[in-house]
């Protein structure tokens, strides 16, 4: 099941320098390895922003909540969440 | 270059049976083309909504606004363009 | 799953009234058939609108979609859907 | 008489830990004591949300306030309360 | 138990004069009916608005959405419904 | 003349427990100061919400606004202020 | 006492044509005998709007109602009201 | 050239007394310099708000932007600014 | 002196076809002759929407009224103005 | 390919002044130099705001979000991105 989602990252300014970067590698590394496994196909930068857009596909709600819950970033995001039904005139339908 | 469009559509309720059909008809014949030459990717339903959310792969904002502007409902819908970049973490970019 | 669905009416002023009584009829029966079989749990009117909060629970956002798109009342709605997890301190999860 | 309820959470990040896990463990045992009474009979997590929809079944604003007001994390927390009636569809009214 | 409601009037146009006058004195006669027997307190208008805000004292959400369902001008009216408590600083309360 | 007043409150978590305590109780004498001398007739907690709805009953806009700037917890506030008439079908008018 | 008065202008466009002029010219008539007698002392053309700010200048809500009410227009407005204190900088207060 | 403006003020809670004093002070003379000289002719505070309503008559854009930069609230304030033009009805017009 | 100019067109449905090409005709030759006499420096089509943001290089306030009120789509236009002053790093300013 | 761009800043009190003004600096000759070479054609202070309205012309989206990603200022700034086609009335087109 697909569900595309808007995730908007507001990082603290006080966040020391290293810790953020440990947080922003954490958080690659783990989307990188969503992505591998078929559960995270599609993730686009907004342009000008630091936020994303993403397609996710899963077998439950609780299975997305999970992934969206452990992301390293997760603490600092705003995430809004949009299930995808198949349309009627996609040819891959 | 990618575009995330929603695009939700509202047909009046006195457009006569057949020309809504026929419009429908026509709209999906003309996705269906644009999916095949693989300007439009993706188009899932938004769940509960007459509404969808599509993602285009064009040469130019031109090239978008002329397609989106030849959609049959395109007089019936009011239609969002989010332009989307590489994300850093995307493992296909 | 567990989606919470909104749903607000509109029905148009100029719909003949025996179509008006009769789609609303449909309607009732329609939902009833659902909250009989399982699969739309939770149906509760907000207080001083023509409009509902409820409940569905189905397995897969497209069974979802078909349900809502066959309403009687569909072609009057606006409906927003919410996709539910289980919540840790739920003692029913 | 029932009520939907929509809680936010946003525990600020400078809580100390234990102070912050001590409130989450008071909350939990704080809502599992109002479910099993009744008064809280349903709590589900919303997707990707650090929040939760709840519907509370109370005999007055006054009770459901003074129950809201008591949560160990409403300094934390955006409430938003609508108030349900009877669905003249619903099969158990 | 004590509700603010606020109420916004959009008579359409092509109502004819007689039955939009006929309508707009069943309204008063309704409301003051309810003003005499005490589930209506309250009734102002907005300034500059054709909408108003009002307090309803009634035993339940059931019997408030009874009474705002049966308002001669429903089918014209935005509705919005706020539960009120008692406040802490009420010198009646 | 009526004025319809919404006042939410938030106090800063950094205020000392004592000053905090203290700015509550000024302002719940000031309230009932008010309220005593006929000038703040209503007040009614917002059911979930640190906030209340209130009537303030004045001769004059710079009067009103000089007892709002005048609350304790005014700095703490996001006041909105509607000016209320005689409503044509109040029994009381 | 001083109010802010927002009015936005949206006459249908099946009004026939003479009783549109006519409803204007009865508008112009009305707001300029307010402006002589003091009660409507400011009236600004919103750039690229059919709409105003104005400022009016009356001793009760109750009065401004009435007055607002009367515009051969309101039945095509939507007005929104803020009522305005003197400033403490106000070098004319 | 008139505008109106907006001013909504939010001075940080941490800035000290005696620096808040002074700027407010300063606030008021540069107020009440551009009020002589007639560049500010209006001023109005919003009622319950520390915010107000002004207007301005200056000779271009680029003149109000200097002004309303060198107010000494300006690091503190939400500025919205709306160019007005003469009404048709305006009787001083 | 610069405006940004937001325009979105509604031409509603009824309107004949051939009023429907005559007025976009002469609004097109309308913005021509303006944009020619450089009062009209900027138009673009924002992708996907019956809409342009357009800049204008005016005199004054009522200039820029006369010339958005004497569009021949203004009747169906929703028209948004935004003031513009240089920008000091601009380095033709 | 044009996009239209507004940037709101928002730099953090804390910031000591001279990191401040050194980052204001930088600010200005990267985006000069971008204004040199073409990419940035416009750019225009919002009135009132530390806002601007620009416009980049640049060959693809990930070109503009490594640009606006490069802003010395933008960890500070909330951009929004329109994408802009040519527009059928444009004489320059």
């Amino acid at each position: 099941m697909k569900y595309l989602v808007h995730m908007e990252v507001d990082i603290p300014r006080d966040l020391p320098a290293e810790e953020r970067s440990a947080v922003i590698a954490r958080e690659k590394e783990y989307s990188q390895q969503l992505q591998r496994d078929g559960r995270w196909p599609e993730i686009w930068r907004v342009v000008g922003e630091y936020a994303n857009y993403s397609v996710f596909d899963v077998g439950s709600h609780d299975e997305l909540h999970e992934l969206l819950q452990g992301l390293p970033l997760f603490p600092y995001m705003t995430i809004d969440v949009t299930p995808l039904a198949a349309h009627p005139s996609d040819i891959k339908a």
